[in-house]
């Protein structure tokens, strides 16, 4: 059952495609109080024992509780444990204790604060700033239960092509074909299998969107051909900012329709991004979205399948107005002569230029038709960069499923593209914290999703890189991707390579049966990763766990993802078979009982545990997704009961799928054996 | 065994105790490389199953391997996993597989930077930069061997006295006695055991060092008298800069015998810390140790017993040269425009003024008449401000120890005092860092230390302080510490205040054994904290465990670490009693075999696991140290054999202790109870 509470005057946010009507009484189980600031602060006592599950992309751990989270979409480089916000805003809470089983979706494109146990570890304390909300009360019997009806609410989730399940190599840095050839050259001489490549901004022309440097990359159409050629497909970047010059068509012709952000005085915002200047498109604005979403049409003639949209929080490094005053301050700082805190403000003055709540106070929106100050709206700008890119690859290709991921989000960009997890770095605990977010994101409606796989920013070591690759099995998307000025990371690039290359190989003898279940969790309104508190609510020992993962119908992950661990824990919910991957071809099977369990797992050994009764399909594997033989199957399990494993098939392009008749049922026969071979 | 090498000409760190005469024949073990720039370079190959134990202050696990450190001395805010350097360099690694084992030691005051496993998982790479040091190379039958072999050449331990084993209030901002005092009638009011309150800067006259704020502290002398007869000290800063200011005694005495570090035109360096334009003293020179010994002196007759030291790398906030430089870069990016690329210069020229290696090479020492240049001599600078105070209490009070604690250290620094592990967060992953750096300042020498419970910046929430307390129970320095403008962090701000206090109780209950085992610990060269490899070098599960910790003869320590974690995983290398305790009177004791276990623990719950056939005496606690019946005890313990233990009693001041006269033995007699009174 959902409710709808209606507070102030919300502002359209396209993230609900239910029209329910509002409840006329008051809001139940939370009190609720109204700051002088209109802000409305809804508090509830928490149980010792409640868990809180939601907020999406968020660091932290499963569990939400004890910290204080800003909905806030923000372009931030250092995500410790105490950065209240990533790039994408997602209002949804599940709260969950032996009393109570309730989900709470504030619809609100504005900031939120959410102390959830932090102030008192009792209570939560949600404020939204602006006061102008809808509040969704979504009460069912189960967790998963909460989950679909969220679902239900806001839209089935985006489906990526199949090939978009392959390895992806990326880097900020590739800067020509000649360049990008030698990255797929390596890979294949060594047999590493690979679907697409991706090209940061350094594809571009003085990084201008829609444009691509004419001398490194001649003939766009032919290389892309050439790649596909070879099962492979690049994968362009494409950035918020317009920049302003005349005689550039997308500014041309963003300045004739009048489609960018506005100052008070009616004159373009413009702030520095990486070409310079530039403005700003207004996607809340239907037109606007159809002008910037047929501006990707060049792109796809040359036979481009995807695209990757950034810098859509939207980021600013600086506005002129922003420069301007951050010298007034520093030039006064100056007259004044320098003492300790000064020298600590200069410091702030300037690095407080970039995504400055004064630029967001800067410029307008349009909404229905009149001004809205962007801090009002500023969770929904990647949204509608998304949603005008998918509304533009529909008119494009209307029966062919297209690659898009995006940096910025809100609850409703589910349904037009995927996410990556943002600018992480090679550290550890992003490793862990990737692995958290990814049920989070599921909840959420953001099923096709992974993290930089060997971590944006700082330097990888190989063995942070493997242990990276061994959670990036798993993910929808597998991307390996890199800043500039940091260590090549091309798994070719390291002594262990072969163990790397190993480690990919699984997720290929797995890519037909993960694509599956992805599929069948997206076409049911399902989560494809979920807390053990999902399955197994009524284990107190499941509920808390945060650092496994149920995949799918049958099979629970346990990443290592500790420096110089020779194994981990893991505290297995029902008897399962342990599979102990080294390669495809490579692994141990062993049943393991319910309970607690140390697993060795050296640095080439990865594991996934299979429910009983429940079987994982291994195909042959290949290099590329295209590849790979999905009609013979290694089945792995531990079979003692007949069963059925249904598996997806389509043509892994189609923008109409139906789940049921795309289903392939391959028979589980009771079987002493763990392993067994089939043709479906 | 330790064979010294020497390379190059090395200058006097006052590391080592020993006269060692150099080896004649090259270095074993290592391939030896010269750079260019005069750098010594070392690397070895390591074993797939080498783990590395030391470098004393550093982040990440207690197994170093698979990262990049500097031996660095820093003032650093941000003590994330890609750190390269903290506080104080310890210059002692050891190599541990089934190969070999093997100690490193560097005598380095330089920088050193060691890559051990990182560009290849399977190398360590050591570099010298200066290329003038003392290798000493330590080999011995154990772990604990080497241990033991390190602290006999660079001598024993820092002693603190036994009330400095008690918990510790502190907060950056407390101003006046007043406040002061309500802070400890905040505690005993509620009876929350304190011991002692840091004064930190703000005690002082416009942060000036040995001053303090007559109005604030109207009669320091009788304000500590009446904190005595509370059974509470004062324990206030003093930092490592004097305020250029003529009439300020410190000042005109250390001008007066031209104490002060010189640029290279013989006229005093000067840099900003907190009391503005400072000179900083050498202390490589005995006479300046000498006169800055005895600056304590007023504070000392004023009662005070003891003292930490800080800003001691030394933190340089900015020299009027670094500040015209960042000015004059600032200029000329604002002349040629701003663009993406500079507006970072601009951050990173006002934030690169702090502790800026410009300003590091400003500045001289003078070593044997000579001057020196700070920077090759950088880490031995805190080392050198711990000497000169130890010296002058030493002076002061021949026969009664005083507590001192140090941010900044260099091995050496340990026979003089102890260090707290800097200014962490309040942070879940520096809970766990905290953990970690235990036994590798321990084997560096350093018994005497504790982290900043709850977190120094940040805000803390209420379970982190909880799980923080319950690590603090078992280190030695046991201080709740905080920044200005964080959340206050005294034990009675919050809710669950009654827990926190009851966490506390534990460790008064506990005192006088954990006194007695730090006292055996230091008396006999050897670790109070120890990874579990150095008691357990043949059980493969023991070598990588990274978050237990071998604590004294007899136990084990397991903290939980990990927020909303309802227990935790253990592993036993033997069989052991656990004790589960809420409070010094109310814990659980259960028997647990060798081997795997997951252990509930609730917020309020923590563990200690004792050995079988040893045994924890609890005294009947108390709100002081001084309060302590150290003559009736609850033993806890699961006993089979005979057997003794041994408790170490002494005045807890005199400076001349001897470890044997001193020892109570108490018969363990068989019994099949698990908690058995006795008297002392």
């Amino acid at each position: 059952m959902i409710r709808k509470y209606t507070f102030g005057a919300p502002l359209p946010t396209d993230a609900v495609i239910q029209n329910l009507l509002a409840e006329k009484d008051s809001l139940p189980y939370f009190t609720v109080r109204y700051g002088e600031d209109g802000s409305v602060i809804l508090s509830l006592p928490l149980h010792p024992e409640e868990v809180l599950f939601g907020l999406g992309q968020a660091v932290r751990g499963i569990d939400k509780r004890g910290h204080r989270y800003e909905s806030w979409n923000s372009d931030v480089f250092n995500h410790t444990e105490e950065r209240p916000s990533l790039y994408g805003s997602h209002n949804l809470l599940v709260f969950f204790s032996p009393d109570r089983l309730l989900g709470l979706y504030l619809d609100d494109p504005g900031k939120i604060i959410w102390d959830l146990g932090w102030e008192k570890h009792d209570e939560a304390v949600i404020t939204s700033l602006s006061g102008n909300l809808d509040v969704y009360l979504i009460e069912e019997e189960s967790l998963t239960g909460i989950a679909r009806a969220f679902r239900q609410l806001t839209g089935r989730s985006y489906l990526p092509p199949r090939w978009a399940f392959g390895y992806i190599q990326s880097r900020w840095g590739y800067a020509s074909e000649e360049e990008v050839r030698t990255v797929v050259n390596e890979h294949r001489k060594r047999h590493i299998p690979l679907d697409g490549v991706c090209l940061d901004i350094d594809y571009m022309v003085d990084f201008k969107n829609f444009t691509w440097k004419p001398d490194a990359f001649p003939d766009l159409k032919r290389f892309q051909d050439e790649m596909k050629a070879d099962h492979l497909r690049l994968v362009p970047i494409i950035d918020a900012g317009i920049k302003v010059e005349e005689g550039y068509a997308p500014y041309d012709t963003g300045k004739a329709g009048d489609c960018f952000c506005k100052k008070e005085d009616g004159s373009d915002f413009v702030a520095a991004v990486w070409p310079g200047r530039c403005c700003f498109p207004d996607f809340l604005r239907e037109d606007v979205r159809r002008w910037f979403g047929d501006l990707y049409r060049p792109l796809l003639e040359a036979g481009i399948e995807g695209f990757w949209n950034d810098m859509n929080e939207p980021a600013l490094f600086y506005s002129d107005e922003g420069v301007a005053d951050a010298f007034a301050a520093a030039d006064k700082i100056r007259a004044g002569g320098v003492d300790y805190e000064t020298t600590w403000w200069l410091k702030d003055v300037f690095s407080g230029m970039a995504n400055s709540m004064d630029d967001y106070r800067r410029f307008y929106h349009l909404v229905d038709g009149k001004p809205v100050r962007h801090d009002l709206v500023h969770n929904l700008y990647g949204a509608g960069m998304t949603r005008a890119t998918a509304e533009g690859f529909r008119r494009f290709s209307p029966d062919k499923r297209l690659l898009l991921f995006s940096r910025s989000s809100f609850i409703g960009a589910h349904r037009n593209g995927g996410i990556w997890q943002g600018d992480n770095f090679s550290w550890w605990s992003h490793l862990k914290m990737a692995l958290q977010m990814l049920p989070s994101l599921n909840l959420c409606g953001f099923l096709f999703t992974g993290c930089d796989l060997g971590g944006f920013g700082c330097n990888v070591t190989e063995d942070l890189l493997e242990r990276f690759l061994q959670l990036g099995v798993f993910t929808p998307l597998m991307r390996n991707h890199s800043a500039l000025h940091t260590r090549d990371q091309e798994i070719y690039r390291f002594s262990i390579w072969e163990t790397m290359r190993d480690t990919v190989s699984v997720r290929y003898a797995l890519l037909p049966y993960l694509y599956s279940e992805f599929m069948k969790a997206a076409l049911r309104d399902e989560m494809l990763f979920r807390p053990l508190a999902f399955d197994y609510s009524a284990d107190q020992r499941a509920i808390h766990i945060q650092d496994q993962l149920m995949l799918g119908e049958d099979c629970m992950i346990a990443p290592v993802y500790e420096q110089n661990a020779a194994g981990r824990y893991v505290y297995l919910p029902e008897d399962m078979l342990f599979i102990r991957f080294r390669s495809a071809q490579d692994y141990d099977l062993q049943p393991l009982e319910k309970g607690d369990h140390w697993i060795d797992l050296a640095l080439g050994e990865f594991p996934l545990f299979v429910k009983k009764n429940r079987a994982v399909p291994l195909c042959p594997g290949g290099e590329s997704s295209e590849l790979l033989d999905d009609t013979t199957f290694t089945l792995l399990g531990q079979i003692e009961q007949e069963g059925t494993l249904s598996l997806y098939r389509d043509d892994g392009t189609t923008t109409d799928p139906d789940l049921e008749s795309s289903l392939t049922r391959i028979p589980l026969v009771p079987d002493k054996f763990l392993s067994r071979i089939v043709n479906a």
